[in-house]
């Protein structure tokens, strides 16, 4: 009965049907909800916005932890609810009406909304609209499946609606660890000194007058997309494991490694599985999202903890752990994404940051969010967060795709998400370089030797030789060709010259 | 006399002449020197190995703090004894040679050096070179105007040369405070909550045994060169202290502030000199050097405390400084960089951090380091641990340069120090622009009206419109005019249009 999942009987009275709590909501608001990577995301308040739309059209700014499942975010796109959407999304429609420049994206750090809503940074919130396992009899907010940014929103909006959601189960209580630092100027250090360390309350605090309605939802997450690992991915995992096993030969590393982040997608899983059949051992993660890979792990009995901000798992591996959360639940932890991915923390446990370009250039800059510089993909993300604070910062992309009509290994990239100065180590299927310590012409020639795909390795060189010989500088390059292979593509439909 | 200034008496044998030291030093070896931004550096030994390798002749790798004084990197690169320099450096005869390709630098995140010193990511240092005021009786290293990596450098070297240098008078003792974090895995919180806070000792210690030899010196730091604050810097300054005065309005900010960080160079000071004239009071600095304006600002009585790595000041200053130290000693403290520019102290305190962009985009991505995207300044220098971390990121610059023929506001920056994601708030002499909370596009609107010069405007405005109707995108560029302005300016002397 879902009188057991509120504690606190004062509240019952909140309970409301959804399309009691839509009058709520009004043109021009800023609305935070829950989520982060699919998980834990409303599930009934966002899609019924979008449905009631064509009766009372309302635009809002749309805050939330990260990515929505169940096409939420698609639904409100065409709906014409969005006007604003920060700090991530990873939706088709949404991405198509953000490059139209019909909704205004604003792409952030994961660790850094929290940061600027703390402050004001960013416009108040009106609504918040939190999913919950249940409240608890003090009314403390039990998150199901992430925390991401709740905790903050919690904190911050005016309103807040609850979602319970009755499909999670109450053992869920005790996954989480909600810690929201101190306001300035009164911050105290994080005291997480290890990935296993918990430092704040097992539910969110709140107001329970802040709370305007309840309501109930029957649904689980979407289930995570699972792809086959194919040949290249594979041959990216086989390198990056050749990388740690050379640093562990070497004395830097030991076989359990550091403290482990891996960013979303096949290339991440396959790594870790990868790790599942090698002779590492007694491993941690420190990361955003856990994935099957990070399950597989535990279960091969190679990772003794992994903390992040989400659960985000196929439907199989869904049934896996949350049937049998008591075998899981000292083993994991999630956090609020300001957590998972604080500067602090990331630089104190010494993370080993793994994370997917969609190109990098031979100097080692790498473009994670844009597609020939202008066009969305997803977003930033955490990557920001580990790449600049990770002790080893690890990007890792095909060399090239489309029938190699695309290298991911460019002159230039047309967007820098992240720099020459926070890329340790990029991999592609063919190869990896190591640039710790290396200067940019340097890491040209390690990049252009090892991570190349052989259709374009002779011209890169020769991009390189001839950048060397007329411009010269710290870092060479012909600014009239830099962006040529992208122009190529796209007269073309092929980054190769036409004699190729 | 120079027995009073090493207290542990059984190092006195240790002294030597300078040519004495030289044959430590060998072909192909890794050098490490003391030296922050022209303070505390190596007076006797560099040089003399410049000089002597014409007799001898070998290549080696330098690693400091940051730049250093009195003309060294350009003795040692016209000598030809750099192979490889990192991981700062402003000097125009080295700056040339990196650029030829001569001497290869690393440029890298002054925090970072120390970070991979520790774990063996950098080759090992050979020889370090530190310089000290004086050697307590427990064998303690009293470092002079910078701490910068000596501590590192000094734990990590085989060997270690002491230059005391008799020109710095013996009460600086009590003016570092030298913290270096335990080693992975089993790190601590660096417990900085105040930029006050003291958390290590006076001294750097050293094992007597790695000492292989001590010299003396006789000559103060390089002066800062002083440059007149002229009306364009004055009107930058102006318009940031505007930015202030609207935070405080909106409750954002109190009249303290936050902990300051500023960049070296005129704008800083000139931007320091105005909140001296200001109604804001009870400032504090946690930043990387002291310059002339933190010492007026203290004497103003309005700036409580100042953290950093060094002291670097104009003649005047230095005297007005070195000769009242104790009026000063409890308002001031040097730090270690990976201290002074920690990401967890950075964030923790809530640091304004304000540092010079050589020119910025339409996006709000800021190049640092490298002219026309090739030729190398100076480095990336700390600015990337600052505007990575700080809770307000600011960047400032003039509008336009050499008779406007430059503009240092563009379609698309040539090399990607910072990028939109770490740049809150840009600055010209024309005005600011506030991005946080905003997507690209209301980015490019803002910059373009609130910051550009005037000969600029209607271009760069040109520029924007027809990439969103042609491109359109998250981040709207023309990819084929992008670099059009570094191309005018290279062709012509002007990045202005041949018609204007």
């Amino acid at each position: 009965m879902y009188t057991d999942r509120i504690k606190l009987s004062s509240l019952t009275d909140k309970i409301k049907d959804v399309t009691e709590v839509l009058d709520l909501f009004k043109d021009g608001m800023v609305v935070a909800s829950s989520g982060f990577t699919k998980a834990g995301d409303s599930k009934v308040i966002l899609p019924a916005l979008a449905a009631n739309n064509t009766s009372h059209p309302i635009k809002i700014t749309l805050i939330t932890g990260a990515s929505l499942g169940h096409d939420t975010d698609a639904k409100l796109t065409e709906a014409g609810v969005l006007a604003k959407r920060m700090p991530f999304q990873v939706d088709k429609v949404l991405r198509e009406a953000i490059n139209k420049g019909e909704v205004l994206f604003v792409d952030q750090n994961l660790s850094e909304t929290s940061e600027m809503l703390l402050d004001r940074h960013l416009p108040e919130i009106d609504i918040a609209i939190i999913e919950a396992a249940f409240i608890t009899a003090d009314g403390g907010i039990v998150p199901t499946t992430s925390v991401g940014n709740s905790p903050i929103f919690v904190d911050k909006a005016k309103k807040v609606i609850i979602e319970i959601n009755m499909a999670v189960q109450p053992d869920v209580y005790g996954l989480h660890d909600v810690y929201l630092p101190e306001a300035y100027p009164n911050r105290k250090p994080i005291e997480i000194l290890q990935p296993n360390d918990r430092i704040g309350s097992p539910v969110i605090p709140i107001d329970p007058d802040k709370i305007a309605a309840i309501v109930l939802s029957h649904q689980q997450d979407s289930p995570a997309d699972i792809t086959e690992i194919d040949d290249k991915t594979s041959a990216i995992a086989g390198h990056l494991i050749d990388f740690f096993t050379d640093e562990v030969r070497a004395g830097r590393l030991t076989k359990s490694l550091r403290p482990l982040q891996a960013g979303i997608g096949k290339v991440a899983n396959a790594v870790l599985t990868g790790l599942a059949e090698s002779d590492f051992e007694g491993l941690t993660m420190f990361s955003e999202v856990l994935q099957d890979s990070a399950f597989e792990l535990i279960d091969a009995g190679k990772l003794t903890f992994a903390s992040a901000a989400s659960i985000t798992v196929s439907a199989a591996c869904y049934e896996r752990v949350f049937d049998n959360l008591e075998k899981y639940k000292d083993k994991i932890v999630l956090r609020p994404q300001s957590i998972s991915n604080a500067p602090e923390v990331i630089r104190r446990l010494g993370i080993i940051g793994i994370n997917t370009a969609i190109e990098f250039d031979i100097y080692g800059n790498v473009n994670s969010s844009h597609i020939s510089g202008t066009q969305m993909m997803n977003g930033i993300g955490g990557s920001g967060d580990f790449a600049r604070n990770a002790h080893i910062s690890i990007f890792v992309t095909q060399a090239a795709s489309k029938e190699n009509n695309i290298s991911h290994v460019l002159p230039m990239v047309t967007h820098v998400d992240h720099n020459e100065h926070n890329v340790d180590v990029v991999v592609t299927d063919i190869g990896y370089a190591d640039l710790r310590g290396l200067a940019p012409r340097e890491r040209a020639l390690k990049i252009i030797n090892n991570c190349v795909h052989p259709d374009y390795k002779e011209e890169l060189q020769s991009y390189f030789d001839r950048a060397v010989a007329e411009v010269g500088g710290q870092t060479p390059h012909l600014l009239d060709e830099a962006f040529l292979w992208h122009k190529r593509l796209k007269e073309t439909g092929s980054m190769k010259a036409l004699n190729k």
